[in-house]
């Protein structure tokens, strides 16, 4: 559910009521179930096992609750919400990981509340993995709307940081772990990768820069002698529009911005946040806890609704993988 | 026409196509007329006079040949293209200049040919600025497609460079420049100018970066005591989807592929380029020669149809200006 004040729980409530519409598969939220009762009037059912959620899904939302939020005030966090949302984010990891639930999909929080609690991870992600017993750094964030998956290659840095930051080294990282995610989450069987250019036009042959022909050329050479299908460096500011998304399954970019100002201007209402390189199928919608509208009955479930899809869609495709 | 081995006089002809649908002004190519018939076979009234086009525009598209660009093979460009195009930009702007055209509309050239030809200027905006007379730093880039502007604050340079680059003064003259030509060219009385963030999230409050406390909004203070209606530094993801733009009339981006992912990956078929800060009118296609496609018949108008509408709004907004 994320944090209890936020959008989290009336986004996860809209998406339960457009199960039957967009064919959502059974899920069950974790958290306070007051948090829901608190922003919606619609049927809850209280359940303590994952078992239970295909036999109520179809009439009421199941809910586990994990812990007692306190008092959850929409648009007011507070720390006992924040504990909740950890709790929750813990339980619902762990019964992923146990193999009880299929998929995990983590709703919105605020770091800023988080780290009141003793929260030691710099946000959920690293926390997943860590749980799944992966470095945090082989953990590879990728956003995806319809048409479009980018993966930034660094995220919350400072600008001036990022040509320091791009090395080989990360550039061969990401990209492995996203073209085997590829596979294994959208049976792409030969996935293509197509690497955005970290200066403008790519730095045109090194008149614009040079860190294109120093280290993304190498690094990209080294991928395609592993078999990897990939393309570029490519000028950044064409290579988003439709005729051009048509010629890759994911785009790599240097930096956040170049990744995520396509992804959200195409895509803001239905973004998702899917961790790559994990044991588990881990997705997220790609907002934040919105507690500026929480409460107030106008917030988006689209997001939430992909991110649910997604998972599932993932889930399914590791399934087949494993059983053929 | 720009270089007459690339697709310019096909969008130009095909622009004249579109003259009634579309209900363009009339307009005169200038370059080769040889450079048109060569890839299309549609009527071409030769003039000699800026008063012979509105007459002729109905039935025939006017040409004003201006030197003879050798033999004319589309998609192979040489020197003597480029010479033909340096005197076409020449003779156009002149003609602007002069007010016997109202506003100059610029084709695609190859840089690489033209400085073959012993042209000093960077491109085709740094002259056309000095024929004006305006230093070539207060000719401000602009691009434009349906419902987004941009102004990249700095434009061709190493992205490493660009935190070095952005100063305050640089933020304050590329402001006052937007947001003069704002109410000039398009009657925005008090025009909404909205900067992107340097960094992440803008920074977020410092933790990503300093540059938007210590220059950006250190210049923004400025630019609101001066009365110009200013916000951010915004998040530059998620400033570009359709909610967002509503709230500005320009985005200024302090980066290249901040300022033209959003603009090309919305609006790659249609987007202008107009420099803002001329006294005269200055619009252009925001796509390049592409010679990979020239004399195919594939190219789209679409921009250059936006560039010949943008100069026309333009103009007549400065003229209705000039005498109310």
């Amino acid at each position: 559910m994320g944090d209890p004040a936020g959008i989290g729980p009336e986004t996860i409530a809209k998406a339960w009521d457009a199960r039957r519409e967009r064919a959502l598969p059974p899920f069950v939220a974790v958290g306070d179930r007051r948090a829901i009762a608190r922003v919606w009037n619609g049927p809850v059912a209280a359940v303590s096992d994952l078992n239970a959620v295909p036999e109520v899904f179809g009439e009421a939302l199941p809910v586990l609750t994990v812990q007692d939020a306190g008092e959850i005030v929409p648009g007011v966090p507070d720390i006992d919400g924040a504990r909740c949302a950890v709790r929750a984010l813990e339980l619902a990891t762990g019964l992923v990981r146990s193999g009880a639930g299929r998929a995990l999909v983590t709703g919105p929080v605020s770091k800023a509340q988080l780290y009141q609690t003793g929260f030691t991870y710099p946000g959920q992600t690293e926390f997943v993995a860590e749980r799944c017993g992966i470095a945090r750094d082989n953990a590879v964030m990728m956003l995806a709307g319809p048409g479009l998956r980018v993966v930034p290659m660094t995220t919350h840095v400072p600008l001036a940081d990022v040509p320091g930051l791009l090395t080989v080294e990360l550039i061969l990282a990401k990209a492995r772990v996203t073209a085997r995610a590829m596979t294994r989450n959208f049976a792409i069987e030969r996935p293509r990768l197509a690497f955005a250019g970290l200066n403008p036009h790519a730095g045109e042959d090194g008149a614009l820069g040079r860190e294109e022909i120093e280290v993304m050329r190498p690094a990209i050479e080294q991928l395609r002698d592993e078999g990897i299908d990939v393309r570029g460096p490519l000028a950044a500011d064409t290579m988003f529009h439709p005729r051009a998304r048509a010629h890759y399954d994911v785009a790599l970019c240097p930096y956040h911005d170049q990744a995520l100002v396509p992804l959200k201007t195409l895509f803001f209402d239905d973004g998702v946040n899917m961790t790559l390189g994990l044991p588990i199928v881990r997705t997220s919608p790609d907002h934040g806890t919105a507690f500026g509208i929480a409460g107030q009955g106008v917030a988006h479930p689209g997001a939430t609704i992909a991110a649910i899809l997604m998972a599932d869609e993932a889930a399914t495709c590791r399934a087949r993988c494993a059983t053929s």
